[in-house]
């Protein structure tokens, strides 16, 4: 698949606003993974298709997901939480992308979880740190981000929960589950 | 069973401080079943129990989780969440509390769970509103107990997360899944 083809396509299903947050995202995502020795072919193809579900109705989505083998307690948790998930099964189905680790990558983006590749931190990470997020916490995150993935990593998941808890949101497990062991890969145990 | 022996029992399990906290919350548990019309005979029963095992030494309690049905996953987290899982079960051997009501109380009082009974919720929040504590946004919950049980229990979740996260503590999946639920509770869904 050719990436402008794609991007063409993306841009289809984007706001200007999000789609150009889009863009930076790809940006971010390459540039980590030639720091960190990911596949930048991935990376882009992850970062690029990380949102095209963002604008997808709810209805739309929740059928999706009551459909196909995606966890149904999302249905439980606020709809922000489905067009990760439902993304990848659109880019599986309609751009026959059949590399696990691009489709999690993209089915964890807003979450994370226990466990993530490199892969999927990298996506998780750039789309916290992509130049045009600001918000309290960003810079500290971005510095960590050029040493240290997991870390840069781990301290978005914390800025995000306790943000999340601050504003008496819900908070999704897989949440709760990447940043326990992304502490836990950083403190080495218990 | 006399309450009484049963006191002498707990005392000899705990430091005198300990002691001094079990008691008050049995009376705080009391009154708060008389003002949401539970039973003060079970509230008194788990809270009694609710630190029994809070000075056992860690082999032993980590021997009891894997040899018991309680959940192993417990091993992954702080042994401070190891308590109240191994007290229901010696309270439910060693003195014939066959309640399920009342050892799924003494069970859960450290991180609450989804679905908490009333029960459950009056020993989860004595537990952190007794008298003797003192930290921020304890008046805060003690003044919400007043009236509502519910609301007070998910302050309390929502204090206590928010403090083991700002304090780079790991979450017991139990813990997100009673803020979570007490949360869609009060606000009466997503």
């Amino acid at each position: 698949m050719d990436l402008d083809v794609i991007k063409q396509d993306v841009q289809a299903q984007l706001t200007e606003h999000r789609f150009a947050h889009t863009l930076r995202v790809v940006d971010t995502a390459v540039e980590l993974s030639k720091r960190f020795n990911e596949s930048i072919r991935n990376a882009e193809l992850a970062a690029i298709f990380h949102d095209y579900a963002k604008y997808y109705n709810q209805s739309t989505m929740k059928q999706i997901i009551i459909e196909t083998d995606l966890p149904n307690d999302l249905l439980n948790y606020h709809h922000e939480l489905w067009h990760g998930p439902v993304a990848s099964h659109i880019i599986k189905e309609k751009y026959g992308v059949e590399t696990t680790d691009v489709l999690n990558a993209i089915k964890y983006h807003t979450t994370g979880r226990a466990n993530m590749s490199q892969l999927e931190k990298i996506i998780f990470l750039a789309d916290y740190i992509e130049p045009g997020r600001q918000f309290p916490g960003v810079e500290e995150v971005r510095k960590l981000a050029q040493e240290d993935l997991t870390k840069a990593c781990w301290m978005a998941a914390k800025n995000t929960t306790m943000y999340l808890i601050s504003k008496n949101n819900t908070i999704y497990p897989d949440s709760i589950h990447a940043y326990n062991d992304l502490r836990n890969q950083i403190n080495g145990g218990i």
